[in-house]
């Protein structure tokens, strides 16, 4: 009983969260992915509705390929897959936040992340 | 004599990441803002050139409203501000994050992050 209100509950904010999610005029919405316990963001892509409701329901990120025109499994050819934890839409539904557990390098270089490529820090400059 | 490597140093990563940076077709790059403490990414928004410029200038981060068709500095009217301490570009420069230290709420409606519209959670369905 108690299992089966849970199990709705989640179905309602799944419900809830691809109402709320508005896909740009190439009906894509961004992405980002942050690894959920060190909350490092590994990389931000990019899904449509049928990547976004393969993640939900696999709950392996799966992106969609803006260049290949096609969806893409994270990881599926190089092992590197995200395991989703949690998806949360922000205040106007044009950007969502995944909690992925990364295995290996989320980025294609090998790095851990893509966000290491160029760092300019700002402090104690003014 | 050191005080002036490091201004060197610092300038030509400036022009690094300026150079790297891969602009879309309408002008604009993402940008995550980070807490740079807490580690919580509180939004996502655009820069267009002249809005990384003067984020990179004044230590202030300035997106480019695609509503509104302007530049707007965070918190100008809110005073929400969000203080810039490092700049990263990714992999192939068409995302930016930024750690900054966000002054009150990151969002317009008030809540810190604009990540808690909607949450679902996935672990334990499978």
């Amino acid at each position: 009983m108690l299992l089966n209100e849970g199990h709705n509950s989640r179905m309602s904010t799944l419900a809830e969260l691809l109402e709320s999610v508005r896909f740009n005029d190439d009906g894509l919405v961004p992405v980002i992915a942050q690894q959920w316990d060190s909350r490092e963001v590994l990389m931000m892509a990019w899904m449509d509705l049928p990547a976004l409701e393969r993640t939900l329901a696999t709950g392996e990120a799966t992106y969609f390929s803006r260049s290949r025109g096609q969806q893409w499994v994270k990881g599926a050819t190089s092992g590197h897959r995200q395991q989703v934890r949690t998806v949360m839409a922000d205040c106007d539904g044009d950007t969502l936040l995944i909690l992925v557990d990364q295995r290996g390098s989320a980025c294609h270089t090998g790095d851990r992340t893509c966000f290491d490529a160029i760092t300019v820090e700002l402090e104690g400059d003014r």
